[in-house]
């Protein structure tokens, strides 16, 4: 039988202590010097140089980080980019990723109703089932926008179901202006974003998608502003893994991250993208790594990993 | 000086006499038996056969309609869905689109922040700037989802401002299950869909997006569920293009469309899909064409024209 993705991922978090995901948000101009000065990787202006460069990056990433995490979150957005060719690109990530065991969360953020969500399902959640691509795996995971209401989920918990993937529904995100829609108060006196996870939560228990940890394979993106709002949400979503962006570069503290988990640490990932996989760029990593891109990388990814773990109470 | 996108697209409008779009969303299972028996097409279970076939319908589809509609709406999900091939095809086909003189409506419904929007934009809505692709151009317009807030939007609207491009942020949304968010109340008193009205408002009056007819490059998806919800979103957005989905086959009515409408026929642009794309299915055009399936859409579209020209008092 088909393993739930909730209980999937709560077992992969266990056996690395981890509640951890890494973001492959690549971008030529941060690339490290010592891999773009490389002839073929070195000209940002033309596509097939600067795609192979990010690929290059993302591949060695992916490496570095996998003994450390249960899971990568991908982001289609830098890939598609590049067009189909990065696209092509994009999915070989995925096969990478997969076959080193990571769990692989692809942030796409889609959203859309009938036929159309039907065609993002097979697209970016399901392993692809035509004769020409059917050695390929899907993600286990994306990112959906729910704004659309249940319609657009539909086809994606189908997946859910039939072969043990999970979905994570924005709720509250991490940038500046997230607010300014999602604080919005509804007449039931509950914002935006608490009434999306109130959706989220009573989409998740629908028959076949709850595991035998009792977490759904429907989870939330959730990047609270502070541990009030972190604390209402967790509440309303008590058996939802959240997915938590936004720790350092873009502002969340130790303690709203805190009030996402469960008591136990369970319940919540945590993920970091630019301060782990551009770690080489900072003054700490840098004055220790120098050029050694790739230690600095290791290091900060361990650093990130013991720093959940205390702020998870793990 | 780069044209105003809502100028363009009035003008485009006004000289087909049209405030109508084709929405291209081809469904394999769905399309002509005569186009699906010829040799190469015809394995549906086949990447390359399936693309094949779903390309040459889509081009087919494009060029008949060309000559009566000023717009095509292109959803991306149904070539996402032949994953990097497909996404080829589909940049492909806006080209076909544009040098039929067509304004090209990408219906890619993206939304995210910061960089990644920064890397959506770039896919998706501006000419490709990098060597190797930069012979393709983007599509005029694309459709945005504006959950996470105004970020989401800004390197979009910069693609507006330099390149007389537009966005249509979703509003209203033309599926069954959209109220269950949508229409949520909030302590203002409108419904969600109104309060992100109210934003699309606020933000398409920014500089450099208004154009010579008080029209801005920011527009809404409007599918309004009645007649007052419709006169209510045409208030709030009382400078910003409509794109109006649903009309038919998702049980939009004719009283609804004609609201979203300003006074004189202008404002708006209504799109159909599969009631024009698919019509020799249905009786009316079956009994008329029999397996002549490119006059029947070629009727079906001239048919849509007149309807809605009627409707908008045009």
């Amino acid at each position: 039988m088909t393993e739930n993705f909730a209980d999937r991922l709560m077992d992969a978090i266990a056996r690395k202590k981890a509640p951890v995901t890494i973001g492959i948000d690549p971008v030529y101009s941060k690339l490290p010097p010592g891999l773009v000065g490389q002839a073929g990787l070195n000209r940002e202006a033309d596509l097939e140089s600067s795609l192979d460069a990010v690929l290059e990056f993302s591949r060695r990433v992916i490496r570095l980080v996998a003994p450390y995490v249960p899971a990568v979150k991908i982001n289609s957005a830098y890939f598609e980019r590049y067009l189909w060719e990065g696209i092509e690109g994009y999915y070989q990530l995925i096969q990478e990723a997969a076959e080193r065991d990571l769990i692989v969360i692809a942030d796409v953020k889609r959203g859309d109703v009938g036929h159309t969500a039907e065609a993002y399902a097979a697209a970016h959640l399901a392993d692809p089932d035509l004769a020409g691509a059917d050695d390929l795996v899907g993600p286990d995971a994306v990112t959906v926008n729910g704004y659309l209401g249940a319609d657009a989920l539909d086809p994606f918990l189908k997946v859910c179901r039939e072969d043990g993937k999970g979905v994570f529904v924005l709720v509250r995100t991490s940038n500046p202006g997230a607010a300014e829609f999602q604080n919005t108060m509804t007449a039931e006196g509950q914002t935006i974003a608490e009434h999306m996870a109130q959706l989220v939560a009573k989409w998740g228990v629908a028959d076949g998608l709850v595991g035998k940890n009792g977490l759904s394979s429907v989870g939330a993106v959730v990047a609270p502003r502070d541990v009030e709002q972190a604390k209402r949400i967790r509440q309303i979503l008590n058996n939802s893994m959240l997915l938590v962006p936004g720790f350092g570069a873009q502002g969340l503290g130790a303690a709203e991250v805190a009030a996402c988990f469960k008591p136990g640490g369970t319940g919540a990932i945590v993920n970091a993208s630019r301060s782990v996989i551009f770690a080489y760029e900072q003054p700490e990593y840098k004055q220790q790594f120098g050029d050694q891109w790739e230690p600095a990388i290791e290091k900060a990814c361990q650093d990130f990993v013991a720093q959940i773990r205390q702020v998870a109470g793990m």
